[in-house]
């Protein structure tokens, strides 16, 4: 954690998604990273890989934040569907919500499912950064819980026979794939500003 | 239709669908309009509204086509699923397929739906104009017929019995959202080909 007198680090986030910003801010606290949410909407591409979604999106947010930037993009891959709804998770859950998804899965034995993020970090100086995070588990048979956002009524951790909905913000981010991203995120920033004092 | 000893107007087409390059090919014979297919990626943004891509998309690609360029986007809209799949028909078609929108659909009677194209014509003296077909239908209660692709062996147009894969392109091309915008890209190159000589 952040050591008394250091700087703190600042990074700017971008996003509408009001659950997100919640983790993000709870991640800045726990991991000693001052971070501030831009409600703005950002460009995304369509593609099967939320690495490629989340770089575009990072370098085009750069282009009007002009200060160094994090977008998140984050996804629900099931097994059995092929990954689906993946980075177009918050699209279908717009659309069919958590009882479609448990319609579709219906009489499904194979419920394993994991859910993926990726922090894509750019700066002016030129540098854009990926981190991962990847928290697996299974799709649960019933909706249960009101915490979270999204899919996390449905989703249950690993090691755990709650969902994430049934968690508080603090509980999920022992476990999620956004901490687990946000974590590499902030010890490469930790690295990075010590390495250099310029700050860029 | 062309006249003999007029100018053939030339379009190219970015696609990488080999079921749209043959609907294609088949309307540019129809309309008298010389098609070219250029099988090419396109970069697509998320969006709920297919204008938007298919306009990010041409304008994109008029940046290495350098030339009058036409891209389509096109997709399913069911209306008991609040428009799923939409914009997002091609990825939900390589995970779900027929039989997860089939699963999705069970017991829903409103089986209402419509299939939309859009198509974006991108030039360089800097036009960007924007085409739209509709087909209003149904969704079928099993999937038949093998010829089209993606969702056409669920759905059926309105006055028909059949759904769009028991149709040769030929017949579909008669109903479908594709033709209808494509038609109105024809009257359009004609009309304004014909106000202009310089042909740009």
């Amino acid at each position: 954690m952040l050591k008394r007198g250091e700087d703190i680090i600042k990074v700017r986030v971008i996003t509408e998604n009001e659950g997100k910003a919640k983790e993000f801010i709870e991640l800045g606290r726990a991991f000693g990273i001052s971070v501030e949410i831009i409600r703005a909407p950002k460009i995304e591409i369509q593609s099967e890989d939320l690495r490629e979604i989340a770089m575009y999106s990072a370098v085009n947010a750069l282009t009007y934040v002009k200060d160094r930037v994090i977008v998140e993009d984050a996804g629900l891959f099931i097994d059995a569907l092929n990954g689906f709804p993946g980075p177009y998770s918050s699209y279908v859950y717009r659309k069919l919500g958590v009882k479609g998804i448990l319609k579709i899965m219906d009489g499904v034995s194979n419920r394993k499912a994991c859910f993926k993020s990726v922090i894509a970090y750019a700066a002016p100086a030129g540098s854009v950064k990926i981190f991962e995070g990847v928290v697996y588990g299974r799709i649960a048979l019933n909706a249960k819980g009101r915490e979270g956002f999204g899919f996390d009524p449905i989703f249950i951790p690993e090691g755990e026979s709650r969902t994430f909905a049934e968690m508080s913000v603090w509980e999920k981010n022992k476990y999620s794939h956004r901490a687990r991203a946000f974590k590499k995120l902030a010890e490469w920033l930790r690295t990075a500003f010590k390495a250099s004092d310029t700050h860029t």
